[in-house]
């Protein structure tokens, strides 16, 4: 392409769409697209806005609004009665451009890759294992805690939405507290008082997005680098996967659980000076067992001999079916325990709200570290909560769910009974929670059998994750829903099909 | 106490409170309580149910609801034939329970301190520090993306709002896909292409709460522990902040930035071979300029001969007042580029929805590590944001919002212009955006400024802390929002009377 001064070329540059309007924008992508493929060249003179204007056959205004944009964005630069060129600045090598050099034009996207090949991080390989084990369920028999007719709080918590959003405090608004809406911090910091023996005040809960994130928080705020935590042996994949993502793998100590919960003693011999001990006091997690009083008294002995820090993760202790729920640790010690708790399963986990209550001087911390995950909670669905709770919709929608599971619960037990032969499978005693334990028999690979259930319909989790590969045992765990008798029977038959199968599988290879 | 069979004494474990109810559970506390002051010891037997009923004047019932509950916890043991006993389990040492040994009941909240004194971790005085400076800003001058009047979505958002809310789809529901919900993300995807040529598909989206988490994501996907990550001098302090909490401190090198954007060739001198860049090409953070053409060009090819990953942050890309927004670094190198965005300033703050465009490859690892910070963002406003896409309510609004920013931008550089002497502040020149930079004369504090301002009403963020230490300029970062006339001009006045009472200080302080 020559250099002299009036390009009539210019109008090889491509057409304009006169019917697509925003005739400016259109000259600037196509003298962009040209400038890129080196059609007109760093240095190179343009012809005078009015001379363009007349051979394209625009206004003189089009031209010029593309020539500010180009300029602005560094391709062209333009001297007072010199014209406009070409920038200079973009002669930085033939090849440093995507498309430099090249004659022909092609779109970006069909570049062809990098010339150093892009190298995933370690933890990118670690992280997509993590998305694979928790992909989501449907909405079937056995996922955990969908909301379906009694209970989901639907028209209730919509009518109060509604309400709640027209009122000015909970319309949009700017950057908000990351400890969370004062409204909400009130109601939660009452709610676990009467409920859990939660010692509190408003200014010592943190509103999260659900126990994940108060368990991420945790870890954060509490553990520096090189420092142990007790974790329990099995444990929730959410705690595991956080501390192995983080550069904790190394500083995780899996404590064995037994019929008490997590065994202090074995703990102690294994690391007595670990910072942090995260535990599921009410309703061990996976297995569903509370842990017993005198091992309440030794953690918590543990603890303070130590200065170590205990996080409570109270998950599904609304769920209790016989006798009241457990009083917290928290309420024993309140000045070291994060206690944890979620509202997401017990009204529903799309809500994503949740709470950590810290001792005080911890509460800066947990803000910091929000702000830098995520600012904080969304605004309004804080207010909505807030009133849903003092309103006393909460612990109506308790009551009434806790009855709910209960049944399902019963008439889950019942169904496994029937339809599912003891030596293929065993339910793991517990007298609450939103899910079960079915224990599979010793050789069966249980993420093969989850696999293969939600292939065939079933939505289940594989146990064996939640242990340390030393102590793996398999097994298969049920979530409870608002699942009518008919999708719980069906799919414990789809189920048991889904186990004789592979056990015949396991007994033909055996004999083979 | 004595040990004999018809505990006559029980009663004074305390008073029932006919009244209140709960007879039950209030049995149940006073026995625990008793059991904790060491007043019933392990091993001891308790009266039979029907004894203790009768002594305290309740149901036999009662009775036996508060031992089940007790069993329950591990406080009693009842031997078939044999009574209830305080647990034997609980004699684990005089001082290992809050209230071992104690004979005087106290709350568990006034118990003293802890054997070992709690240390907060190092991160912890990080995490608070950094809590400090994103302390929540009131709604006043110069907050940034305060929705008020004509900047505020409010009646179209809220009546969307509650009609998606209606439908099936965005009702409450169980734990939803963590990269978000599909409608959203084609809206997304649309809306990107179309504004910022974006070259993606709705499975390169990942719905997030914001740029904040976009970045936090970004680098804990794109770094392993000991990696390099070029980052802009200045920069934003929400991604230093991470870096320096994330044990990549000593991995973060301070790019310079010039008049033209970060400066490449330095980049490269100083770590040719890092693993990331994190940048912001539209608009630099905070100083306003755009990344020009020539480096845009020299940063892509870098990056391709390193296989590194460039994080482009166009925040605030739909506030350019001259010309259209520049085209994204994503549309020139999709395949090494994460583009990160949000609704959060240009709709409104609260409510914590943008989104992150990853090459293929990175999806289900930005996935997994979602999952483990935070599970998914609520379910119901994804929907509604998605409708407000899709029928063009967006598009309507950013047009509208541009305007009104564009006129709240040119009265508050007449107002300073007006009322702040030029030896004391100016402006950073600039032409897009939701905030202007003031710059200080030299020598001022500008932490000390902002705090002052705050004190006398006015919403201000010191700018030093987004420069290394070496670098540091004083600044104050004016954020734009939906103010009146007279509310920017009187915030104006304010600063100028603070600025000058400084000055006259600093003279003061060099002539004494």
């Amino acid at each position: 392409m020559a250099r002299h001064r009036h390009a009539t070329e210019l109008p090889s540059i491509g057409k304009l769409d006169r019917c697509a309007g925003q005739l400016g924008r259109q000259l600037s992508t196509l003298l962009r697209e040209a400038i890129r493929r080196g059609e007109l060249k760093p240095g190179e003179l343009l012809p005078s806005t009015r001379h363009l204007a007349s051979s394209l056959g625009v206004s003189r205004g089009t031209v010029l609004e593309a020539f500010e944009q180009l300029i602005a964005e560094g391709y062209l630069e333009a001297q007072a009665g010199a014209g406009t060129r070409v920038a200079a600045a973009l002669s930085v090598g033939p090849n440093d451009g995507p498309h430099g050099g090249s004659k022909t034009r092609a779109p970006a996207r069909d570049v062809a890759g990098p010339a150093a090949p892009m190298r995933l991080s370690t933890r990118a390989a670690a992280f997509a294992e993590i998305s694979r084990q928790f992909a989501p369920l449907p909405p079937v028999p056995f996922a955990v805690s969908v909301p379906m007719g009694p209970t989901a709080p639907d028209d209730v918590w919509r009518r109060l939405g509604n309400r709640t959003r027209a009122l000015r405090a909970a319309a949009p608004s700017g950057y908000d507290d990351p400890q969370g809406v004062p409204a909400l911090r009130s109601a939660i910091a009452d709610y676990v008082r009467r409920s859990r023996s939660v010692h509190c005040t408003p200014e010592q809960v943190i509103v999260t997005t659900g126990t994940q994130q108060g368990l991420y928080l945790s870890c954060q705020v509490l553990l520096d680098t090189n420092d142990l935590a007790w974790v329990e042996d099995p444990a929730y994949r959410g705690i595991t996967g956080i501390l192995e993502s983080t550069g904790h793998q190394r500083g995780m100590v899996r404590v064995p659980v037994d019929e008490a919960g997590i065994d202090v003693e074995a703990g102690r011999a294994m690391a007595e000076h670990a910072r942090a001990a995260f535990v599921t006091p009410s309703h061990q997690y996976p297995l569903g067992m509370p842990l017993s009083m005198a091992r309440r008294n030794a953690l918590l002995a543990w603890a303070r001999a130590n200065g170590a820090w205990i996080v409570e993760d109270d998950y599904d202790s609304e769920l209790r079916y016989v006798g009241h729920p457990f009083p917290s640790l928290q309420g024993l010690a309140p000045e070291l325990v994060v206690y944890l708790g979620t509202f997401s399963k017990i009204l529903f986990p799309s809500l994503r709200l949740g709470y950590a209550i810290v001792p005080p001087p911890l509460v800066p911390a947990f803000c910091g570290a929000r702000v830098l995950i995520d600012r904080h909670s969304p605004s309004a669905d804080q207010h909505v909560l807030a009133a849903f709770i003092d309103e006393g919709h909460l612990d109506r929608h308790i009551r009434r769910v806790r009855l709910v599971y209960a049944d399902r619960r019963q008439h889950l037990i019942a169904a496994i009974a029937r339809w599912i032969p003891d030596e293929l499978a065993w339910l793991q005693p517990g007298d609450q929670g939103m899910h079960l334990v079915l224990w599979l028999a010793e050789g069966t690979d249980d993420q093969r059998i989850a696999s293969l259930a939600v292939e065939a319909g079933v939505a289940v989790r594989p146990v064996s994750p939640t242990y340390s590969a030393a102590n793996a045992r398999p097994g298969l765990v049920l979530g409870l829903g608002g699942y009518s008798d008919e999708q719980i029977d069906a799919a414990v038959k789809t189920l048991a099909k889904v186990l004789n199968s592979a056990a015949r599988g396991r007994a033909a290879s055996r004999a083979g």
